[in-house]
Parts: C-alpha cells; sequence; structure tokens
C-alpha cells in the first residue's frame, strides 16, 4: 500500500513500523478491557480482536489468545468476567516498506503488569 | 438464577428486566464504538458482541447486525472504517423472574440518532 | 426536553426512567474501565465522568468517586493502575416526566461484584 | 525511573520512545471515543485525557485539545454528541533515557482521517 501519510513523518521505516506497532498494541488493550466473557465465548473474542487487528494499516500478522484465569481470576456471582489487560497475549507483525518489526502485549508475572514489547 | 442482589433493589421484576436491559444497551454502544473494522472482519465482530451480551446475567436473547455503510460511512485512506453507534443494530431479551422484555439499538434516521428502545 | 423518541416506547414514565438510568450506568463502567490513573489524576477523571453523565438526556444529578485502592489495588511497577470497575462508585437521578429514579454503581464486597442497582 | 522491563526490548531508546508513543496514542483514540460531551464539558475531559496521558511511563509532556464541531459535526436531538477521533487534537512528548520524541494525533482534512504522526 503507498502510504497517504508519508510526508507527515520525519523517520526511518524501521521507526514508522515501531511506532504503528505501539498504536496497535495500544488500541487491543483500550479498546476491549472491559468486555463481560466466560470460557464460552472466548474464542468468538479473539478471533474478533485478531480480524480487527488485520484490518489496520501495515498489519501483516496477528494472534490473540485470552486467559481467562490469569493472575487468579474467576467467573463472580454471575458467572462471568470482564476483559482484563492480564489475561490478553497478543503478538502481531507490522511492516513498514521493508522493515518488519514483531511486537507483543502480555502479562509478565515478576512484574504485575500487562508489558507492551517490541522483541526484534 | 438465583440473584445474589436482590435485596440491593427496590422495583418490580419488570422494572428490573427493564434496568438490566439499559445496561446492556449501555454497555454494547460504549464498549464496542471506535473497534477497527471492514467488510472482512465484521461477522467476527458481530459474533463476538452477541456472545458476549448472551453471557451477562438475565439475558435470554441477542442478535447484532452491523451495516459499515450506514449513514453513507465508507472505508478511508487505509481501507478500513472505525465502529460507529448508527453501525450497530442490536436487539436483546431480558427475563428477570416472570418478566421479559425486548430492547433495541437501531440507528433512527428522522432523528440522525443512534436510539436505545424498549418495545414491549 | 420534549422527547424526540416517545413513540417508539411502549412503557411507563417510571419504566423509561429506569430504562435510561441502566443505559447511563453501563455507559459509565464500559466507557471508562481501562483509563491510566493515579492519585494525581484521579479528581480530573471523576470530574470529567460526571460532567460527561449530565450532558445525557433525562439525567438531573450525578456523583462519581473513584477510589484507586478500592480491593486492595496499588499503583504498580509504574506508579499507575487502570481504571477498573470496583474503584467506581457513582450515582445518579434520571427523570423522565414526572418520574424520577435514583441509580448506582458500587462495589459490593460481599458478592465481589460492582453492582448496578437502584434504589427507590 | 529505572526501567523494570529493560530486558525485554531489543531496540535503541529512540525506538523505544517512538514505541511508547505510539501506545499512548492509541490509548488516547481508543479509551476516550465514544464519551458524551458537549461544549460544557469538554474543558474537563480535555483535562482528564491530558492528565492520564501524564501518569503513563515517560511521558513529560501532553496537550489535549477536543473540537466538538470537527468535520461539521453538532449536538443532536438530545443536545449532545459522543466523542470521535476527527475531534482529537493531541501532543504528547515521550523521553526514554536520552531520546525525545514528540508524537501527534489530528484529523487530517485531506486525508479524511485523525492520523497519528512522529514529526522529529
Amino acid at each position: 500500500m503507498k502510504d497517504p501519510a508519508v510526508q507527515y513523518f520525519k523517520c526511518t521505516s524501521r521507526e514508522r513500523a515501531i511506532f504503528e506497532a505501539g498504536i496497535k498494541l495500544g488500541t487491543v488493550y483500550h479498546q476491549y478491557v472491559g468486555i463481560p466473557l466466560n470460557q464460552t465465548s472466548v474464542a468468538s473474542l479473539e478471533n474478533a480482536i485478531k480480524e480487527s487487528i488485520m484490518v489496520q494499516p501495515f498489519v501483516t500478522d496477528a494472534s490473540v489468545r485470552i486467559n481467562i484465569y490469569a493472575n487468579n481470576k474467576r467467573p463472580g456471582v454471575y458467572k462471568y468476567l470482564t476483559l482484563s489487560g492480564e489475561m490478553l497475549d497478543v503478538s502481531i507483525k507490522v511492516k513498514y516498506e521493508d522493515s518488519e518489526v514483531s511486537a507483543h502485549l502480555k502479562y509478565v508475572e515478576e512484574m504485575d503488569y500487562p508489558l507492551m514489547y517490541l522483541d526484534e
């Protein structure tokens, strides 16, 4: 895809790919956290999040896993939970021109934090 | 389901069902608006919203349709859109004890407004 | 305000007020959960939520308190938290024609649940 | 702040700052879009968004302006609107070690798109 916004950026292709990866992960966390779910609905939500990531610019791949039992969470009095950041395990690949980067959102137990990071 | 919150309410069963229906529709609008989508991803999002409604207390049925072309919207420069209220056509049934109500979220053209309403 | 949607509803004024109250509380929960905050920013968020409730149809009053330490939560490795339902203590009044109702969103410890309820 | 996640990243300080800037802008868009507002409530929302950006890691500055009339939007039948991406004009500075970057979210009329970009 020719990028209609190219003149707004002062950065390398790799930096642009990294910026776009950050946007996509911030989007996942803040769009979906709060969604009511339980074990019967979790696959449909994983699928919807993955497909929504894939329609965004420069994304070449995405995987989404949700662990509703992360950090000892359990369905409550009404037999459901709401999605929290620590349940999410998301990996994306973003490519801008020749630069491709891989980024992740994953709960890191020793930090007790849903970390977004780049791994290459 | 026996309701663990029964003592917090001072209202009839029908009023409770109506309150719960309002909660569910407010939830749909404000949880999902903003999600990136296009025609390839729309079925997965309809499915995830429906399944998430169904896990919530007292819901007996739900249907979700998304019209990405509502109000003349079209995919933009990057070939996707973000979900807006006017794209949503949602119907739910909520039952509390013996009272069942039917509620809807639907774009009403003459009001230019995504209206939430009860129809019985 | 004359209600432009009156013909869509088959219910009493009190039922309409209750439905609208449910919508507003569902909105608060699902719009704001996930917002990064700490003790320095909490007052600005309480204020913004309150003002946003007040612009919505048929609302006559609103109060919003956020307890970032609810349910033993504490700022994490990066010195902030994200808003969760159990931090919220929200009360609203909604009036439709002559019927006014009072509704709440509040973490109920014995249910371990952020309950939305009507109290009159 | 010493970064507890440093070992998870394989990138330069500038790349890290860029990644974090992308996260923050994706967060603003997807957390707040959908909030009910009108001219009386807009200042409180600008303030809350700004303060929430400032509590996040590595942010050194933020400004937030909301134009509720962007793209010819107007309050509707019930005298309010909901926040959309085109209303937002957000600038942030993010610093990681010695690298500081400046990033923006702004509606670009010729693209008809709320663009997130880096300007240095």
